[in-house]
């Protein structure tokens, strides 16, 4: 039998301030409406409210892994070291996660994803291309030792998650799952009502050949991504540019050295250019070539170079040379660096010295020298001579210079045209609340998770993974649904749909409000009932702080027998008969 | 709508061996009927059919909680060192906890309780009399780095618990508030049709005045209890003894040393003063007095030494010692500690040296002294004489010899009498269940949890804390409720109630079936269906193994119109018409 959610008796209290580490609307909502508070940098604890929010979320996705054939399971948040030490990702974690010992000094780690795990149980249980498709998955603690964890459920240390994981026979089969479970994440994220796009991810970092993010647009979002209005979206990180096509270089004059005092950047190059060799139409930054040097840091912590060659006016943009060159970590050369490589004068450096190229794998410099897709064939740069104070002027690419590859971690721009030709593209921010990724077969090959195939031969196994991070959720639906005076759950994950409040002293009135409660339970709706000894206004406030989706108000109304109905998403007030409050509200949540 | 769980597709391997790690027969069987896997030592992951019992005793625990007005909250795993600083627990798990640093040096644990934590929050929330009583709840990993991790889930690393606490502002209340969880205990064993008993308990190592145990009787229990046929019952470690009534003494000789050539230990003292020293009736073991050389190891980890007199025939009891002397470890005396303590002469030592007390706190030896609550006031007694190869014969207590005190720590032996004096006590052993302890203001002191009382005058609360091991409780289950064949779950906890047996090559076999599925889900029953291609003798024997209570086999009985129905705890079979086998299964389930 339900009973009602009493505020007399609640574990709740209410704040009237924003707690001061909070920097986020939803977080401070969620705590100044007693839905959740810190325990620890990044680390919360789930009061009533805020745990019944997270558990409606949960049921979402358990009915829809169901429907999408995914069967529940639970790993340990606790493993030990081994299994992520076989796919290299023990090293490649880094700080970002926790390690501990246990008391026979044996490594464990509090583990951020499962991959490993699940291809080792299947490996435990299953041997035939029989017993696939299979999709499993877990709602489970997650832990990630972030450097700076932040804006409150968003970004925490301690967070739960439903990570799916398929196996399949073959890349068909691994399409398959994948889709489904795309579908089970578009019909979880319409039944919270989220606003959200789908964009093409990195698939690099877990190794895998195809990725999608699924972003909640906002301004407080850690992701960047690019869309054109034609519908092309993708992450920052996975937008690719295609190699410019070739242009003519044949009227483009000889390369030519000369001295260029005091221009170590971009802009004072520009200025001289224009100064001591004008052209018509001028120079501007676009016709320099920029040889930005980087370290690449390796999982193993080897440290090497390699320079990219930029147009002068672009950037680069750090997240998305992290995607290019994973699993490396990218940092700015160091002064060290340079002293080690005393062929490279800063400010100067340049793909060629003399005649002769300088900068490649298999040139002088033996460093690694890419360039940005939009440094076409036949096109001509002025750039570094490797020469203090000296550049090159007309130095064409694929004439006088070339490059080991190209490098496409330029700074994306707004108005730059999508790579598919769908238009201009707009830049974004977004909040990640799912990821499905196409493993392939990468964790099976390093796990040896193989089956027999229909002619008995060993095959390894193709797998994908999907991520919805659930506690995020909470705060992400906050931080779409809210207004200034508190929160407005949709009703499908909302701790109760009806809030009744008692507001008045007199008995008769908390007598009406019970009994209306008793009737709204037995018509099918949650309810909380405010049946505290408190003024009339501090129960409105905290209606709508607590932001239940109605709310009806037993007050002075009642002795003309009428209540008051709130509509708390559209701020709709009205009164209405006692008798046919139910019957009406029945009415308008249809 | 549900739909059944098929064996054709669900992430399920029997094994028909026991694993070679698995002692117990839960452990055997909850592994070879696919239920669980083990990940680490100690740390387990949960397949389809053992999350659903474990789903479905936290739903049964869920329901007692709030029938006794408990809320539900959750608390992270990962939790900082500074509150269990301020308790003490810190230092005082020593070993048994996880420990780890985060990126910043900090550290944490993962918790094995969260007493502390749950009292700083209700101290942020709450400030007055008026707020309580509180009783507030959470189901939650639990982390303990067991010396030992064995026999499966019943000692686990990585564990399930559901942890309540209660806030009262007096003792009344507290025991409303333990009386309200003890009897929600009751009620959640029942249905989980558990043999359990209460008994009392060691309230010392949690700082509490009263707590009682929920023990399953099983060999295989690590905790080991003492009950009287007139319903005495507590656990060993908190049987306390009442100091045996003085006796007359007036007849006793004067003691006298004597030589005592040879006779370090009891059995050849005993035999040397049967022969050199006889008397009517003989000596026998209970008649010398043993002074046991005991190490205190405090949490800080300083060592004493403690002495304890106890009647020869019996031992120290190691658990009752740490339970006595927490929250000290206990341990054997050393040869150093011997070295360091000269007077100590191993073999013979006494109370006494000469006619000059010699134990006790402040008597020669300085070393602590106490006695055996058997050891009565003008007992007389042959014991050491701390002299090599000498003994004091007829040493009184209380005319010769004193002591610091009593020490109730020797072994319980069955035919001891009962504290309460309600008969001879039996010995055995059982699984922990449940436990619920009275913690007083302890917790509140240490982090100074207060409130207003009417008065306006601030007081400390006080508390209670309850645990119910849940991942335990499926090993539990299923150790009580199994036979050879294998598991045999009791319907409140079953994955299923009924599984189906499509047992034949023929598509009639199936179709029948599945229809018969889809039949006993309209009813509202949850099912097993097993659609696979295997033989029948296949099928039967999973059947036994995954332990459904009711199974009905579709196969050659068919052809009349008949299925099979087995009944799993009782091995009733039976034939049965197919158009009543669903009405016959809800008659025999009422």
């Amino acid at each position: 039998m339900p009973m009602p959610i009493r505020l007399s008796t609640l574990f709740l209290r209410t704040l009237r301030e924003d707690p001061a580490d909070a920097e986020v609307d939803s977080h401070k909502l969620l705590v100044r409406a007693g839905y959740i508070r810190r325990s620890a940098p990044g680390i919360f604890s789930w009061l009533p409210l805020g745990l019944m929010v997270k558990n409606r979320i949960e049921q979402i996705v358990r009915e829809e892994m169901a429907a999408a054939g995914s069967q529940e399971v639970h790993f340990p948040a606790l493993l030990p070291k081994e299994p992520y030490e076989a796919t290299g990702r023990w090293e490649e974690y880094g700080d970002n996660i926790f390690r501990l010992k246990d008391r026979k000094e044996a490594d464990y780690l509090l583990a951020p994803t499962h991959e490993e795990v699940f291809s080792l149980l299947v490996k435990d249980l299953y041997t035939s291309y029989k017993d696939l498709p299979l999709s499993i998955y877990q709602i489970q603690i997650k832990y990630r030792d972030e450097a700076r964890p932040r804006a409150g459920l968003l970004r925490g240390r301690e967070f739960v998650m439903k990570d799916a994981y398929s196996f399949d026979i073959d890349d068909a089969g691994l399409e398959r799952s994948y889709q489904a479970q795309r579908d089970a994440y578009e019909r979880i994220f319409k039944r919270l009502g989220l606003d959200y796009v789908i964009v093409k991810a990195d698939a690099g970092a877990m190794g895998g050949s195809k990725s999608e993010e699924f972003l909640c647009p906002a301004e407080i979002g850690e992701d960047t991504f690019v869309r054109s209005s034609s519908g092309f979206a993708a992450n920052v990180e996975a937008v690719r540019f295609e190699p410019s096509p070739e242009v003519d270089a044949s009227d483009v004059p000889a390369a030519e050295v000369h001295d260029s005092p005091k221009t170590p950047t971009i802009q004072t190059l520009v200025d001289f250019s224009n100064k001591e060799h004008p052209r018509d139409g001028g120079w501007s930054a676009a016709d320099t070539l920029k040889n930005v040097v980087l370290a690449l840091v390796s999982p193993e912590g080897k440290r090497s170079l390699v320079i990219v060659g930029v147009p002068g006016d672009r950037e680069v943009d750090q997240k998305r040379a992290e995607a290019w060159f994973s699993p490396n970590d990218v940092e700015q050369a160091s002064e060290e660096d340079f002293a080690n490589h005393k062929g490279l004068v800063k400010g100067y450096i340049g793909p060629t010295k003399g005649s002769k190229q300088f900068l490649g794998e298999k040139a002088e410099s033996k460093i690694p020298y890419f360039v940005d897709p939009r440094v076409a064939k036949g096109s001509a740069w002025i750039t570094g001579a490797n020469e203090n104070e000296k550049h090159v002027w007309n130095l064409t690419f694929g004439r006088d210079f070339d490059a080991d590859g190209v490098a496409d971690i330029a700074e994306v721009r707004a108005g730059d045209p999508a790579p598919d030709g769908s238009g201009p593209l707009e830049l974004a921010r977004g909040i990640e609340i799912g990821h499905v990724f196409q493993l392939g077969r990468k964790y099976a090959e390093a796990l040896d998770l193989k089956v027999l195939d229909e002619n008995g031969k060993l095959v390894t196994v193709t797998m994908g993974s999907y991520g919805v991070g659930v506690t995020r959720l909470v705060a992400v639906v906050a931080e779409q649904s809210h207004d200034d005076k508190g929160l407005i759950w949709p009703e499908s994950i909302a701790p109760a749909q009806l809030h009744i409040i008692a507001a008045g002293k007199e008995e008769s009135v908390f007598e009406t409000a019970e009994q209306l409660a008793s009737e709204a339970e037995e018509l099918g709706l949650t309810v909380i009932l405010d049946d505290r000894k408190a003024s009339p206004g501090v129960k409105f406030a905290d209606a709508e702080l607590l932001g239940m989706p109605w709310v009806i108000v037993c007050g002075r109304g009642l002795e003309q027998g009428e209540v008051e109905m709130w509509q708390r998403a559209t701020g709709e007030r009205f009164a209405v008969k006692l008798e046919s409050a139910l019957a009406e509200l029945t009415a308008r949540r249809k």
